[in-house]
């Protein structure tokens, strides 16, 4: 069945961040393990408490039109994204080089959401989903903050 | 052999822009093949020759320092950013909707591309690489531009 509808594209894109959430719920906890220092750690672990506010977000989002589901697949791009990761702990030692690849890792996980998120909202805009649009708006905002925090934590080392 | 310096961290972090830069020249005359909005393929086409010009501007920042190279290495992260893509060419039907969905896409891939430049831009003045600064910030500029501009052209489509 070809995707002929706006409706039916944002019902795509909202499965696809839907997979890529679940997969962060999962990297960030290795990424956490993976660094060593403390502020880096520590925004780790609020990233995926707020992560994992941002599915029950989607999970409302849901709810709030008729019609509107998720459906099953697999976002490649954060698969993509988590490898380079997963090599980058394997490829460099434990400590402040690793920290810094680490935070370039995030940063990257967090502009795909950033860009997700946009297009996410510009298309629950263009069909008049109200709720979808502040939910989204939420998440947006919360990505965006996630993403200067860890330029803070880049600058602050040394 | 274990990454354990900035230095090292940079030329993985140069190596894996140089694959991403260069699997997007192949991506983009797809994508713009697969529009239809007048405005989104000459946006396509006009930023295959900045990715042109930024695949130069790399070369010559691997001149500007001693002991900078471009490793061969294939980037993960833009390969399943390409594999979205296609999947999208695939299940939607040429017109406005796949439009709508080939800016995300695209999207997304500036994105990468920001938080890429940004993260080496960071590491280059860390290293006083000052050549390399100016360089970054150049590309880094031109990839916020071409975000904008598809924003821009997702506004502008009914």
């Amino acid at each position: 069945m070809k995707i002929t509808t706006l409706e039916e594209l944002f019902i795509h894109d909202l499965s696809d961040v839907y997979s890529a959430e679940k997969q962060i719920t999962r990297a960030l906890p290795k990424m956490a393990r993976a660094a060593t220092d403390e502020k880096l750690i520590a925004a780790f672990k609020l990233h995926l408490e707020e992560t994992q506010g941002q599915i029950e977000r989607l999970d409302q989002l849901v709810e709030s039109e008729e019609g509107l589901k998720i459906k099953r697949m697999k976002c490649h791009a954060l698969e993509g994204l988590v490898e380079e990761a997963q090599e980058l702990i394997e490829s460099v030692e434990a400590g402040p080089v690793r920290d810094a690849g680490l935070i370039g890792a995030a940063q990257k996980v967090e502009h795909y959401e950033i860009a997700t998120y946009g297009t996410l909202r510009a298309l629950a805009a263009k069909l008049g989903y109200t709720k979808a649009v502040k939910l989204l708006g939420e998440t947006l905002e919360e990505e965006k903050a996630t993403d200067e925090k860890l330029t803070l934590i880049a600058e602050q080392q040394s």
